[in-house]
């Protein structure tokens, strides 16, 4: 088996018929969870499935499943492969449907090899994994590990007012099958990185080890609009002058420690926003990250300390609130080191790194041990149409997915 | 003549009667140049010019004299008082205004003291000095300088679409005179500080020796916008930290300097302004102030090598546009002598001050010596409901221009 390689055509051609699916007039690409264009995509999806000869189930939170089953292996938990095929507004190809359609290559890939897997092999497209039209993000993955009610899910109001349960009936993707119902052995989802490690160190694998905790805060500081010409230096409460002080906290400390912690300040406002009026109040988002628990909360204490110190010695009142909070996630290690040794079979160099953003593979993390595999983006350029990866990458990764899959498929 | 006072209640009382003049149903007020509101605050000024026994003149752009003149003094060059009675959006009551009718009220005690001065003494209300709905503010008194055509002023067309030249011929104060047809001796213009200085200090005069210099800039920083999560610090080219950076540097320096500089960040704004989103583009806006030239161009030059600098530093790419620039006033020494001695003569605390704002003065100092006296703003609020000054303050700075007038137009 471990000279079988995937059917590179098949997965580049799957990849580009799915990117034209929900392409509008414009040229934008769009197929958010719900909408007549997921149901498209969900459609070609199931299509491939069904010819690929693999079981097809759909639950109630309209995950959908195809699953490779031998009368031999059925009573054994399956192995799950996946991700998502939703996609933000003004998308680019690969983001989810990747590790998706690589899931489905592989198993077609081993089915075709006559490999006889000692367990069921799964692949999974989790519903609204983007979160753009329904809060939260990783949703269906999150009810399939049991970390939200199917029902509370299916209730969600979208930000056109539709409701989620609704327009998956529309769509015909309200299935039968009680969220969990498929209790994996493994969970592993292949995607591409979003980021720009592995492109400018041109590593082709990542070996994902964990990923990262999220901290999402809105800071608001008020201090006192006053003439920009007749308030001296000294008499000022300057909002504006605060928040460029955290901004620069932040990243200074982010950046001089020896530590994978990210801090970014991404969205801020001042008042009355006025060339010639020092602003009264600033308000701005922080979004800290680390893959270590205990970390993140030495970063979330430490900016509290400056805002506490700040707002005396500026003589502004700063409040904060809570907008997300993740814990980290730690992959599985085993798997960790299956998807290094493929990589190192197949002569191509692999980085253990950390997942900056949020997927599937945390929430199902929750049930199953878990790993993921990142190929390299162009530029890190992800949520774009311009997010790119070379098809010799793409290859490559959903030939290292399937070298890991045999791995654990075989007992 | 030292021991005559202006009559405090009718000085009051037509400030609270202009006060209640365009003052909306919800209570707030707004006499926009050229307006409707500012066609009946420039009638109830003529009326009071009229009972005064002034003659009246109007020029082409609208600005409002109101001239003393004695048969015996009509050849020499009038003492010119004066500043506005148009207002921002929402106003108080004093800015501008106070000085207008403070000196209408120095000329009706003089005149009715039998004071025979020198040469003629007239009141001035410059059209548009505000500058809200017709740019560039300080307008009627630029023209009067001779700094604007009057042709060209009238041309401007205002936030709203109009004419400004169209709204004052509708509004009936097109005059015949043409703009400059008065060459003043000299002018005294009496104003709130509309800053903080005096409040704080509990000074009751501010003797206004000269003029802050004003450069506005607009300052873009363009990185590149990648992902919160996925993105190392080491990788990053963020706008927004740049940003705060300058926000920090242009206080800092203002802030630790002994000189009266003040630098001002007002507007804000990031793109994408996504939470998880490393700005890409960072824009914001520079108000830097000095009495001094040479030091304004020093500050101005600082900024300009900090950009440098950060831009090489942080790899992004700085653009500065240039909004506005005004070079610093020095006023006339002898009549700032004049204040503090009316002050010192009245047993009042003076303090030599730079005025903050920008003035009619500023630009009647073009071509004849000048000078301005300031009263305190309780919290140095202005261009809002809640500017205020006591009306011990307002009577006493009248008393010291009808003081320093005296003296000025003794010979």
């Amino acid at each position: 088996m471990s000279k079988a390689s995937i059917n590179s055509q098949r997965l580049l051609d799957r990849l580009r018929a799915l990117g034209e699916i929900g392409r509008l007039a414009d040229g934008r690409l769009t197929r958010l969870a719900g909408s007549d264009a997921d149901k498209a995509g969900r459609d070609a999806f199931v299509s491939w499935l069904q010819g690929a000869g693999l079981e097809v189930a759909i639950d109630r939170i309209g995950n959908v499943f195809g699953i490779w089953k031998l009368p031999e292996n059925a009573g054994e938990r399956p192995l799950l492969l996946g991700s998502h095929i939703d996609t933000v507004i003004d998308a680019g190809i690969y983001d989810g449907c990747y590790g998706v359609l690589a899931a489905l290559e592989v198993i077609e890939t081993l089915k075709e090899a006559r490999y006889a897997p000692a367990r069921p092999i799964a692949v999974a497209a989790f519903t609204n994994e983007e979160g753009v039209r329904y809060a939260p993000d990783m949703m269906g993955s999150l009810v399939h590990a049991g970390g939200l009610g199917a029902d509370e899910a299916l209730a969600t109001v979208g930000t056109d007012g539709t409701i989620l349960g609704a327009e998956l009936a529309r769509i015909g993707y309200a299935g039968q099958e009680e969220p969990g119902f498929l209790k994996p052995h493994a969970y592993i989802e292949l995607h591409i990185e979003q980021g720009p490690v592995l492109d400018r160190e041109s590593v082709p694998i990542g070996a994902v080890e964990n990923l990262q905790g999220i901290s999402w805060q809105r800071v608001t500081i008020d201090g006192h609009a006053n003439h920009a010409g007749t308030t001296p230096m000294s008499m000022r409460r300057d909002a504006g002058y605060a928040a460029a002080r955290v901004i620069a906290f932040l990243r200074d400390r982010a950046r001089t420690s020896n530590t994978p912690t990210v801090a970014t300040v991404g969205c801020i406002s001042f008042e009355p926003n006025a060339i010639n009026v020092i602003p009264s109040r600033a308000t701005f988002t922080v979004d800290l990250r680390d893959p270590d628990e205990q970390r993140l909360l030495e970063e979330e204490d430490a900016l509290a300390d400056h805002l506490k110190e700040l707002a005396g010695a500026e003589d502004v009142t700063i409040s904060v609130e809570r907008l997300a909070r993740f814990q980290p996630v730690t992959f599985d290690r085993g798997i960790v080191e299956l998807i290094e040794k493929a990589a190192r079979g197949r002569g191509l160099a692999a980085k253990r790194m950390t997942s900056g953003a949020g997927h599937d593979a945390q929430m199902i993390a929750r049930i199953a041990p878990a790993a993921m595999i990142f190929v390299p983006s162009v530029d890190g350029i992800s949520h774009n149409p311009r997010e790119h990866t070379s098809g010799t990458d793409l290859v490559a990764g959903a030939n290292i997915l399937l070298d890991v899959v045999a791995q654990l498929a075989a007992n």
